[in-house]
C-alpha cells in the first residue's frame, strides 16, 4: 500500500488526474492540482480557511443564475478574465485591443438599422457612437455584426432589472463602406454588484468597486478574429481603478458635446447630444 | 493611466488584493491571485476552457445544499483536503493520524451508551469497534467524545437518503478508564456520488471512484488536539486507490470474525459478528 503523506500527495493526485483520456484535459487537470496545492502549501492554509473557501464557493454558485454570473465577476475582479483575454488575443498593435466580456452580455439582441436607437426612451444624454469598421490594411469591412450593450444611468444592466424586453442592447451591421452608427444614451460609471460573495471580499479591502463609463462591443465578421471590447468615456471617473482591469488607453474615446442640429446618422436632434467617433480595426484570422 | 498588459496584470491584481485590511486575508488573496494566474499562464487557458470552468463552478455550487457538499467532494478528489489535513495535523508519529472529514458529517448526532447500537436494525453484519482512548504517554483519556458516522451497506450516508432520523451516526464517550465501544454494522466500500460535476470530471479519467470500507471518527476532549480520522477494514477493496486519498496504514484495522457468544460490551450475540479493536492516541494540545 502506498502511504499518502504531506510530501507525496501532490504527485499522487497529479498523476491520477493525468490519466484523463484527452491529453489537453490531462494537462489542465494535472496543472490545476499542482497550482492548487502550491497555493495551499505556500500559505499553509488552515482547516478553518479551507472551510471558509468551500462556503464562499457554495455561496458564489448559489447566487448565480441565468441573469447573474457571480463566478465571472469573481474572475473579473481577480484579474483572471483580463489575463485570459490577453493571452488569447495577442493582436497586432494596430488592431483594436480586446477586453473582458463581463458578466452582463445577453445573447439574441434585436437588430437595429444604422443610427437606430437602442435606448428606447430611457433617461440620459443622447449619444451617437459612430465610425468605420476596418481591417489592419485600412480596408473597410462591410457586413460586420456589432453586438452592443451597456448599463443604464443607474448603472444597471438588463440582467439586473425586471424586464421582458431587450434593454440597452442591440445588434448593428456595418454598411458596405464599413460605416456604423449606434444611437444610445451616455453611460455612467457604476458599482459592480456588491451584495454577493464577491462584494463581501472586496469590502475587506481598499479596492474601488467601480467601473468607468463604457459601452460594450462584440464585433464579428467572417475572415476576422472576433473582437470583445469596450469603449470608455475620456475624462470619466475610475479610468485608473477599473475594478475588472478592463481599461486600455486606445479604448478611451472623447464624447464630444454637440448643440441641437445634425446628427451623425444624417438626422437632426432638437436637444444637445454627444458624439463618440471610433474606428474598429479588426485582425484578419490567422494573421 | 497605468496600462493593463499581459505582463503586468498579475502584479496589478496581486497588489490590489494585498490591500485587504487583515494581514492574513491580504496574504491569502494575494497568493490566490498569483497561483491562479500562474495556472492560467502555464496552460495558456483558452477562453472556451475558461467558460467551461465557470460553468463547472456554477454547477458545483448549484448541486450543493445542506445535504450535499460537492465542493468538499471536489477538494477531496483533487487531494486538496488531505493536503490541508496533513499540514494542519503534523502529529507525533505515535498519535493516531488524521484524515479527511469528507462531505457527509452531520452535526448533532444522538448520544449512545457504551456498546449502544447506532445501526438501529439496518441490515449488515454486526460490528463492534472498541478499544481505549489514550494520550501519547499511554495514559487513559476519559470523557472523550467520539462522534461516529458511516455509510450503510448500499454505500449511502444519511445525507444521501430521505430520512427524518439520525442514521448510522452517534456520539459516544470514553469511560474513565478510556474505554469506548461502538456497536454498528460492518461498512462496505462504496462509490462517491458520480451524478454531479465531480463525477463528470472523474468519468473522463481512469480514476477509481470508490472508497474502501471505513467508519468515520471525530474525537474531541479538552487538552488534546481534535482528531478527525477513519478506521478502514483490513483486506477490503480499494485500500490502494481511495478516491479521496484518505487511507493511512496505521488506520487499517482487522475486523475479526466471531461466532455467536460474548460481545466486547459485556453482552451476548446470537449471531456471528465482527470485532475491530483500536486505541485512539490523542496528541495533547500545544505539544
Amino acid at each position: 500500500m502506498e502511504l499518502v503523506t504531506e510530501d507525496n500527495i501532490t504527485d499522487l493526485a497529479a498523476a491520477r488526474w493525468g490519466t484523463a483520456h484527452d491529453p489537453r484535459t490531462a494537462q489542465l487537470l494535472e496543472a490545476l492540482v499542482r497550482h492548487l496545492h502550491a497555493f495551499a502549501r505556500e500559505v499553509r492554509l488552515t482547516e478553518a480557511e479551507w472551510m471558509a473557501a468551500i462556503q464562499w464557493l457554495n455561496a458564489t454558485g448559489q447566487i448565480s443564475d441565468d441573469r447573474r454570473e457571480e463566478f465571472i465577476l469573481a474572475s473579473d475582479v481577480l484579474g483572471l478574465s483580463m489575463l485570459v483575454v490577453q493571452m488569447n488575443n495577442r493582436l497586432d498593435p494596430d488592431a483594436t485591443p480586446a477586453t473582458v466580456l463581463g458578466p452582463f452580455h445577453i445573447d439574441g439582441s434585436p437588430e437595429r438599422e444604422y443610427g437606430g436607437d437602442m435606448s428606447d426612451g430611457l433617461p440620459g444624454t443622447p449619444l451617437y457612437v459612430h465610425g468605420t469598421v476596418r481591417d489592419l490594411d485600412g480596408k473597410a469591412v462591410g457586413g460586420a455584426l456589432l453586438d452592443v450593450w451597456q448599463a443604464d444611468t443607474d448603472g444597471m444592466y438588463e440582467a439586473q432589472v425586471v424586464t421582458d424586453e431587450a434593454r440597452l442592447r442591440a445588434k448593428y451591421h456595418s454598411r458596405s463602406d464599413g460605416g456604423y452608427c449606434v444611437r444610445t444614451v451616455a453611460p455612467l460609471g457604476y458599482a459592480i454588484p456588491m451584495d454577493g460573495p464577491v462584494g463581501e471580499l472586496i469590502h475587506r479591502t481598499d479596492i474601488s468597486h467601480f467601473r468607468p463609463a463604457h459601452v460594450h462591443f462584440l464585433v464579428t465578421v467572417d475572415g476576422h478574429e472576433p473582437l470583445v471590447t469596450h469603449l470608455f468615456r475620456e475624462g470619466t471617473e475610475y479610468l485608473d481603478s477599473d475594478v475588472v482591469f478592463g481599461v486600455k488607453e486606445p479604448l478611451v474615446v472623447a464624447f464630444q458635446e454637440r448643440e441641437p442640429g445634425p446628427t451623425p446618422d444624417g438626422g437632426t436632434s432638437d436637444v444637445p447630444f454627444l458624439v463618440a467617433e471610433y474606428d474598429f480595426v479588426l485582425q484578419p484570422t490567422g494573421r
